[in-house]
């Protein structure tokens, strides 16, 4: 019989997913140029040009059979080892190559970091504003998501709420920092702060408790925003990284988890999701993908539009009277709404060709967030919209 | 907590991995080039020239954030739909794109249509030999993989033992022809009574029985062989492909699932398999790959040496007294070992430098399969290896 739990799933269809549809739709009526289309997280923003150049190499002179091959199970040694010594230089750690496991993107990350440290019924806690894929990864593990509240003066960590959630049910928690959908980065006192609340809450409970880190944004950082390693601060700690902003790849799937040397089973970590890779029919990110990525990993897209974007936005909405914390870095930005309903707030935007998101399915009400990958232009042709809307409704 | 599943998965290691890690240690010291290594189906002939064509041109002229942005969620239309037609074509199908959910690989594809059509505590049957990884994907569902025995005449099915196993229990047969150990390509007449043996149970039991047909050997069949084609007989199918055998590229990830449009919800399973994917973090296959391979549905690498070690093996090993099916496709031969125990069988090979696989990880005890996916050179220098080991032991 078809599996009744997943097709009722197709009920809940995605938020995002159904405005940019929309967006599409109403492009095809008025041009897409005039859609201020600010719901999807896509880079717009071309890969790094030697990137390019890496693969027309490999496909010109590389052994089809060693190219296209199989990948060992665990990810090829050699992009392993030279990610290892690439964290190793940015942020002094000192990974080796069997600390990193690549996987297709960060969800494909998250969803093996969760699987390989809770059990059915643990609970997994992750901190609002959050990016709604967490609900499904944590679900299909058989383990429960419990939302902390944000912080919303600056969208740091509430340490209250989240010390009384964090029972001695909770296997894990889920952090993302840069913050889709905040644009908020964890501080160095934020993550001293919670190192020392896990470190004491682990000996409290006697068994471990995970930190999983989503780091897609980690190299979208805007001016004098310093985002601190997480890693670096608390040892049981599982990095979920993704290629996919930094080298605007999103629809290669490449990313990795990388096991702090010094977490439990830190040596097996890697091997552990290669099990849990083999059950799911994973296994490897691209062989192609795997290699190309490997000989740019220091490098990034050209992404000085996403700060432009971002200031002329955060001028105008601070301007237009919203209370906005200022992102330190992505390509998002969460005002407050102008009023309680976001929902409502956001359909009202629509009249205008704005395309906004509300912040429901962020484990918030009363938000919205916007994507402002897009042309520097557009951002700057949907102020005047910006502004009518705002004037004739609030 | 570190899951102890998957933990404990990691002492259970791979028979065919060892071995072939045996065969590469091996080759550091008498040279590679010395040791008969038949563990590994890892394809031993390029990619068709047009591929890397496809994809250097891709790189070349296409749109980076086009080519390299987020595949949508359910695979690229475009690509479906190419995939779809290419089946109409050649099969006499009736699919749209939207009953094509593209997917990394057969595994992903296997695993996908496992989790779509099961409940946990239900069973899945498959038959013997069958390849040893479908015991990770079901189990990892929830589902109980359960193995009918073999029919060791010709490697078709055992319909008596089939139909006792077949009890109401059973949401899913697995299969898989042209047949990975034992290069058995099931017939028309096999494939007919199995379609009215699942249609009779499926009204007996008043629910559906699913056929997941797995067929990444599709594609390479021998003289004279014929593979019908699984869904042409059973309404409720889901073929699940990969392009990683018939265009040489297994570390590139791509295949898909095929629902049949007859089958029960098959308009859904497309966007099921898409709540699955979100959930364990699968999501599409490479954007590239999935805009490379639509442009070379209709071809394959060159194939030809497969059938020409076939030829040369089965005539060495009749002579030398093994039983043995004759292949009809696939690069595995599947004989009889020469004493009960396979595994005592195979590692006297190894003192010939001789690497086989014993038969009882494909579920059947007493035979063991050579992957004869190498150059012809190397199989003929294995010959006398092979008479040697066969003279001196039996």
């Amino acid at each position: 019989m078809i599996n009744q739990q997943y097709k009722k799933m197709l009920e809940t269809k995605s938020v995002i997913r159904q405005l940019s549809e929309f967006a599409a739709g109403r492009g095809k009526e008025i041009g897409y140029e005039n859609v201020f289309d600010y719901s999807l997280g896509n880079p717009s923003v071309p890969v790094p040009e030697r990137l390019t150049e890496v693969m027309i190499e490999l496909l010109q002179t590389k052994d089809s059979m060693e190219l296209h091959g199989y990948s060992p199970s665990l990810g090829i040694p050699s992009v392993k080892e030279k990610i290892a010594r690439s964290l190793n230089r940015r942020f002094g750690m000192n990974y080796e190559g069997i600390h990193i496991f690549p996987t297709t993107g960060a969800a494909g990350a998250v969803a093996h970091a969760l699987r390989c440290v809770t059990m059915p019924g643990d609970e997994v806690l992750t901190i609002a504003p959050y990016f709604p894929e967490y609900d499904q990864y944590v679900n299909m593990t058989g383990a429960k998501l419990k939302v902390v509240p944000a912080n919303t003066e600056n969208f740091q960590i509430d340490f209250e709420k989240l010390e009384e959630m964090l029972t001695s049910k909770v296997a894990a928690l889920l952090i993302n920092t840069p913050n889709n959908p905040s644009g908020a980065v964890y501080s160095k006192e934020t993550l001293k702060k919670l190192s020392g609340l896990l470190d004491r809450k682990q000996k409290e409970y006697g068994h471990d408790i995970f930190l999983i880190s989503d780091e897609p944004y980690r190299e979208i950082l805007f001016e004098g925003v310093e985002a601190p390693y997480v890693s670096k601060f608390y040892d049981n700690t599982l990095s979920c990284y993704s290629y996919s902003k930094s080298l605007s790849l999103p629809g290669e799937r490449i990313g990795y988890v990388a096991a702090n040397p010094k977490c439990r089973d830190g040596e097996l970590i890697s091997a552990i999701c290669g099990q849990i890779s083999r059950g799911i029919g994973h296994n490897c990110p691209p062989s192609i993908m795997q290699l190309a990525v490997a000989e740019v990993l220091d490098q990034t897209s050209d992404m000085q539009v996403y700060e432009r974007n971002m200031n002329i936005l955060y001028e105008e909405l601070t301007t237009l009277g919203f209370r906005c914390v200022k992102p330190g870095g992505t390509f998002y930005i969460f005002p407050k709404a102008l009023e309680e309903d976001a929902v409502a707030f956001c359909k009202k935007a629509l009249k205008y060709d704005l395309v906004l998101v509300p912040s429901d399915s962020f484990g918030m009400p009363g938000y919205f967030r916007m994507a402002y990958c897009i042309d520097t232009e557009k951002v700057e042709r949907s102020l005047p919209a910006l502004r009518r809307f705002v004037k004739e409704n609030y």
